[in-house]
């Protein structure tokens, strides 16, 4: 590991963590919160601990793969750990396990809290909640290499650690024109929201902080229903939308903007996740009428908002669909898995491998009765190279892993196989809520703080795509043979 | 597909099946039980249209890989089609899907029930049922090699798709003589658990059944509380070796034979299938001692049973584990997913694919880190070619889809996710019990049609290891392009 590089970048993020602390602090002020001090005293230690670490990592060096993985897994760990001090300096949440998982749940817009009463939190702190999501949806070192382009051609690894999806395509030749183009939709989709929200009738602020946490894919609310606060069916369908939208690849927003819909429509990923979201919908739909009896305009709206807030990967809800039928509740989990499009803020497997992943196995059902058949896979048109293949599998098979482990851990805290199964599933695919005890009008708080620090850990590995964390966790692989 | 080789082994397969139909009608005949039709009729049709398919499919032709697996899906698909009908013929299930379910959870060695009452049924439809496991344990076609050596080379792919495991291996030049030795340990290990059940006071109609449904890793009992029922340590321990030795792949269980034992202790899969179990077990007992007070030897005893019955793809129950605390029960999950090692009569995924799949996820981890190196992965000091590691990871997507689809399916019952994810890992593990409503006190005869139809086919994908019944389900697979 190159460690001055690593220490290089660990100081500029520190920077911009302490430069996006300052919108919090001056709403505390405003507000004349209580809170003032956490962000004061926070912003302070990330400014000189980021001075520190850059003068240590002066001078210039070649970036390798590793260093790029290396320097996004500590990032990530690094940001969580001084944006949890907020909340436990304000009182907020004062142990400080419960402030981490509450912090990294934010960066990796999860939206899973351990907090039951959202309300009464002073504004300043809901809105660093808020922030810390949109501030993770994009990825804060996509953000680095925006405002420092002289990384040059290491910069791509860096994205590449960070970007979800099996393949990172530059929009642009140049990294750091890519990273201000993909800010760019992301702010114009943050803003276009917060407008329609507001024309809806929903305040400013209320505004502001749910646009955040949707574009992002966060999930994360200000208030203590969720969206089923509002009780509006306007509302509802404004968030349906954008919370559709923030799950597509960005580069097809991007060629949309460009009027390139042809290319858009072709889209494979798009074709599954389209038909994904409308059929999940029309299946919990008819399972709600058959089962409840509920009326079908009112079981249509509620299985959309949900499904694609889990699709997405959001976590928002306005209903409590852990009192659904087994059915509904099995669809979910299955588009929880799944997850929304690669490169878009959405968690999960992404649609995009499992299209691969079922590619690659019709080609082997078809090796088994046409063994000389020469078959190359193609996605959008494009060959899709073999070690790309090998990756997306080595992917599968660790996210499952992953799960199966992290519900062994949780399931300690004896609350049913449901609910630990869940909980470690929407916080892997960084949805948010889960089943049972972890349903989306409960909270994570009552788990043990062993499960707290594991269901920490599954976020950023559903966040990073697994790899940058894992090489960090096992120093053997580091040993020259 | 060469349609007359397919109809002569089907042939084959439909005589076979009569003849092993004539041990229950002598049981029949002899207690004067109201299966004595039942029986017969089936015999007479199955030689009937045994020799019907014999006609059709004579003459010689070269057998290819492809027409080994459509002979190997559509020969399990009949024989259990046909094994069904003495159950509703004597009325002892008289629904047909009912039938079907429990005839090919016998011939998979799945052991899940719809029965809730066994002990009433003529005694020679239970032993039918117990035998449909002894004959599936090491499957019917290698028994039609062992019969039918003049298949020649062809015969290997017979072998292929129905013996588990990655890779097969012959233990002797010819496939007919590896396929007789197979026998013979099966038929050894069946004769040495007959025996010491008898010494352990058990009476030998049910030490023989018991032992059928033991070494096949079965788990039909014919009692209604399972193992439970004989309330006897040593009974337990004698089982509990002979799941354990069940589990072991039979070509190690050859090489102990021939006093191999350095290269037997060497193998990477075993040591995992051994430090699964000890480290599931401790951590059971363990669960239970702490949770509900158990004494430690109880709680051994009960928890060494249950992970090697589960972990072994048995299904017996000396303990409701139903009732068990939510660790304890996912850790049954887990091991009821990995299953035992290849090449024996188990389920699951399979030990020797785990210990495969980690290797992979490390080597890939190492490209991270060092891209240069070349790494070739090996198991028991082989090189692993790289098309057997990529069959290995599209076996693991396949079986993580079937598992998630059969999942959906069955909980439309709504019983419950935990119900319905756990009756579906059961069956495709092969395992029998689940979780919940289908826990081992339970059984599946209150799920509806279609579940029971999914489930069943569930079975045969996991005992098939997927591959040939998936290519018979999509047609489009076999045209040219």
């Amino acid at each position: 590991m190159n460690h001055k590089l690593v220490c290089k970048i660990l100081g500029y993020i520190l920077w911009i963590e302490a430069v996006c602390l300052l919108a919090p602090l001056g709403i505390a002020i405003f507000t004349g919160g209580s809170d003032v001090i956490g962000f004061a005293a926070t912003i302070a230690i990330c400014a000189v601990l980021g001075a520190v670490l850059s003068f240590l990592g002066r001078g210039h060096a070649r970036m390798q793969a590793r260093d790029g993985f290396a320097a996004v897994g500590l990032g990530w760990i690094g940001l969580s750990a001084f944006g949890a001090l907020p909340y436990c300096i304000s009182g907020a949440i004062p142990h400080y396990v419960d402030a981490f998982f509450e912090t990294v749940s934010g960066f990796t817009t999860t939206g899973a809290t351990i907090l039951s009463e959202i309300e009464s939190l002073p504004r300043g702190i809901l809105f660093w909640r808020a922030e810390t999501q949109w501030m993770g949806g994009m990825g804060v070192l996509v953000l680095t290499l925006a405002l420092m382009p002289k990384l040059g051609e290491g910069a791509l690894y860096l994205m590449q650690a960070e970007s979800p999806g099996p393949v990172v395509s530059k929009l642009v030749p140049k990294v750091g024109d890519t990273a201000k183009i993909l800010y760019g939709i992301y702010v114009g989709l943050t803003a276009a929201e917060t407008i329609c929200l507001c024309l809806a009738g929903m305040p400013l602020y209320e505004s502001l902080t749910h646009a955040f946490t949707t574009i992002s894919t966060g999930g994360f609310s200000v208030k203590n229903a969720s969206i089923a606060a509002y009780d509006s069916e306007i509302i509802n369908w404004i968030i349906i939308v954008f919370m559709f939208l923030s799950g597509i690849n960005f580069s097809l927003l991007y060629a949309s903007l460009h009027r390139k819909f042809k290319s858009v429509i072709k889209s494979e990923e798009l074709q599954l996740y389209t038909a994904l979201a409308v059929g999940a919908t029309l299946l919990i739909c008819l399972n709600l009428y058959i089962e409840f009896g509920t009326p079908l305009g009112k079981s249509f709206s509620e299985s959309a908002f949900q499904v694609v807030s889990i699709m997405t990967t959001t976590g928002y809800a306005t209903a409590d669909y852990a009192l659904w039928p087994s059915f509904a509740q099995t669809m979910l989990i299955l588009v929880m898995f799944v997850g929304a499009c690669a490169g878009s803020t959405a968690g999960g497997v992404k649609c995009s491998r499992i299209v691969l992943l079922f590619k690659a196995l019709r080609r082997e059902l078809r090796k088994v009765i046409h063994p000389r058949e020469v078959n190359v896979i193609r996605c959008d048109g494009r060959k899709v190279e073999e070690s790309t293949l090998y990756s997306v599998h080595i992917f599968f098979f660790a996210y499952v892993v992953i799960l199966l482990l992290g519900t062994l851990v949780v399931s300690w805290d004896n609350l049913g196989f449901d609910t630990a199964f869940s909980a470690t599933l929407t916080c892997l695919s960084n949805v948010g809520p889960g089943l049972a005890a972890v349903g989306p009008v409960e909270n994570f708080g009552m788990l043990s703080y062993v499960s707290k620090m594991v269901l920490s850990f599954a976020m950023l590995l559903g966040r990073l795509e697994i790899v940058p964390l894992l090489v960090l966790l096992f120093p053997s692989l580091w040993k020259k043979r």
